[in-house]
């Protein structure tokens, strides 16, 4: 990918990978370009850090955080970043998520982080697009047209199977 | 308010304002412009379609909206707008809001919502800020320093309630 | 069938179908003449709100409406229709159903769900055959009669089993 | 009430009146003649199957039943009635009513309950009004119109809320 | 088994047995003649309220009770029989059988169930053989004699796997 | 007291008394003799197994025990006596109880604690009526008498309620 | 205090103080010298990384920290010491400290967080006065006589209650 | 093992094997010496209190116990030694390992247990290792060395994962 990426898309370990690829599925769809990465809280804290820091200078305007159990990744970068942060509960093995949600939704006043659906990674792309679309520029025109036509062919698919 | 609006702030009853209201503040603590009102997903259907409908057209570029128990004031705007929406999971007198936060976190793969924590209406209000400050043009420009001052101040206030 | 359908049996998606085909088959054993369409509040939600509000101007009598994870396809259908609405909480993989039940169950005063228990097509099914029996009018009559002898049949296949 | 009642409105316990008397008050702003009694399953079980087996039969078309913590009730009457039977969750001091609602709402196949939301009577007796309404008499009639006049004040209260 | 039965051991559904089949097994290791039966509270109510309102004066001294979902039955039979009942909450395919738990243990003041863990037939079973070791006859002193030494075992076999 | 305790009511802290008295006033309506006492799991735990170990020899037929959060004290007890153990789960500040539920009746195969609701120290009691009801000697049958005449006597209690 | 701390007590508020002041007292009286301060994981991220980093260096050898909510901070030390750090859930108004457990406990394979129960403070002290007392040096000899005496006057306590 | 264990594992069954043996893992990983034993709190409770009693006076300088369901071994555990006891909550087939967490986690103030995630046992040998790590002797200088190492090679290897 040529053009310098708008969206961050970490996780917390490469295991991660198969729930977030649907994220960049949809980027891709709608032609943003991202970069994706693993960049664990609790394993390289300082870098973690580090990149939450610099990512607005770099020129992302979103990141996505994807993490399991006492999922703490989205929320730390959420403290060390101006953007706008989603975060993607992965549900491990046990307890269906219900972990991963938590540690990711419930953060206090003053550090927000976009939650989606457990394993909701496609639309934390997709909401990442939304973001992208909600600004003053010739590619958030484009892109609200585009949101616009996905909507269109959503309805048809859910027409055509109810035909 | 002067300037044309540019979050839209709903809730499903009015009922929700002492929670909801914290959403405005903090909007109205990084200066932006927006419309609060009560637009119920069950009581008023048609009336919210066009709401989030017509929400674009009319300049909002985030809708921010909070809803309890079986909340699908969210969902339900996210599905006819293109437009980012951050959802409130309001808590009733009854199962401390996990009935809210299921309800408006777990969209289905389409249609994202922004969820923030149960009750955590003053961060739906600041992701609202930094979703317009990851924009492309002035205000975005603006609104990023103010975030990382506001950042700074959050650090000094609980580093002043720790010496 | 022939016979003008007295049921709307719709769900969010055709992956619903394998848990909704059972509310078919009871409304087929009763011989209840029904319709069945994916509806989704999600990605159609304009279609959606029109097979609401046109429901009992086109004969239907009693609506099922199955849908999982944030399932508010129930719901808003009962916001925009006097019948009654049945609501079966379709399972997603994670959570087991608890999402959907909450999402369709805990509807705010003013706009009621029958909600059935989770994965529970069949019995609403037969909740819509139990609506039509409380009739007054020959149908209810024969429904009546036949459900007392479904529920005969219930206690003679019982306590065979336990012979 | 001088009318033959239509609905039967039980509780568990009289403890339970404060939640149930908002059924009482939905079916007396429609008009529904009712019978309003305490049919314990626990206490009373031999006339609690007497209730249920001669509802029909005295000219009940719906049971509204209320219940709380192992709440029987509404699943025994509807094993013994082919009437619809609505469950209402009465939350206890502990437990915030979610094991009133799962005693009450997975009920077996072919033995439904429609059961409302925790504490959530009003709805049911707007419930029994619909099913009264779904009907194909002159009271069905009426009850259309005055549901569907119902739900316009319902929009128009919460429009006038947001205004 | 040519003695009269002192355990009744019953189950809502013959799908219950490979669950159910371990209480037998406890039983039949000590020697207590028991009764095995279908009798389930929602499809054979009348027969139900029989079975435990005849228990005792059949002999009978224990019921066992196993069921899932909205499990009644161990909690009716409590309500017609002064014998002490055991609950076994039998786990369904969804929730993981907390909704049997709460629906057979959360039982009002008056009318107690002694319930066991999720699946946990065969301790329903050692159950029955403690409450019958408690009496004053000689059937109670020999019981209480194996149950010293089945303590024992479990010890043995404890101590043997960790050497 | 001047008979011999029939029943050991014990709890983990003097601070379950509010809750476990309940117990003691059911066992006296019946005219149990039952001894009372604080036997912590945790804090006295070498007194608490030979309280088990003893129990039977001392001529006590059922263990009544409650404790909450961890609440090790019902099945620590069953693992040192054969007599049957009643658990009562507290509930404490927090979870409404359902860590103490948990913690006791999920006990392994081989060690049953016959459960009673969250807080329910009365069915306690009452189980503990009914398994010594449940014997073949003369006070088994009078309490049988009793446990019927009780039952009366709730019937008739619900029955003038809903008069 | 003028010895060097070998405790150092954080939380991410100074509105932690209430429970978190449990453990100071603890501490308090086993005589450990400790420093408690608020360090905020997601409002001073750095200074909490720094923190943690220069932890052991300083002479701390426990950390004990609490959080309520998304509760980063436990675990975010942990990843960047290598002493123990004690997790305190601290409940907030909402899920009765569920979410704060979770997202304290779940923690990944690699980076240990020992946690106690929601609110418990006190045994957070406790706790890090065993792991004081499992050393090898005089201080350790000493903490292990006063942890032995202190649940003997446990035990005397729990005793005095019973008689 | 030549050396004397200076951590004792024990687990309440063998089927916990498969899960207790990554403890088993990690304290070999850091060459600490260390005994495992099947130590049933229900089964053997007499020689589980003999084992807690004896432990610090052996030598052993923590000990991690592991259970599931009723997990009563590690706060039995606790309530009878001075020593730290890590506990692992084994997930059985139902509940996903939530009864085990709550029946660990939630000590009573005055005898904490060090919990670490559902199934987590190789952070608990990690916890005991940080134990061994934070004392003053050289056994804990040469450990620190060794975790500061092993949090580096924990960060290149996420590092590597992502690159």
């Amino acid at each position: 990918m040529t053009q310098a990426p708008l969206v961050g898309l970490v996780m917390g370990s490469d295991s991660d990978w198969p729930v977030m690829r649907l994220a960049a599925e949809a980027l891709t769809e709608f032609g943003i370009p991202f970069e994706a990465d693993v960049v664990s809280a609790h394993r390289m804290p300082t870098e973690m850090i580090e990149y939450g820091q610099q990512a607005h200078a770099r020129g992302l305007r979103v990141i996505i955080a994807g993490a399991g159990g006492a999922a703490h990744l989205p929320g730390m970068l959420a403290s060390v970043t101006p953007l706008p942060v989603v975060g993607v509960p992965v549900p491990l093995a046990k307890l269906d998520g219900m972990d991963s949600l938590l540690s990711i939704v419930q953060m206090p006043a003053g550090v927000p982080v976009a939650t989606v659906s457990i394993g909701g990674a496609r639309n934390a792309g997709l909401l990442a697009v939304r973001m992208l679309a909600s600004g003053t520029d010739e590619l958030a025109k484009s892109l609200q047209v585009k949101l616009l036509a996905f909507a269109d062919s959503l309805r048809e698919s859910a027409y055509a199977k109810g035909a």
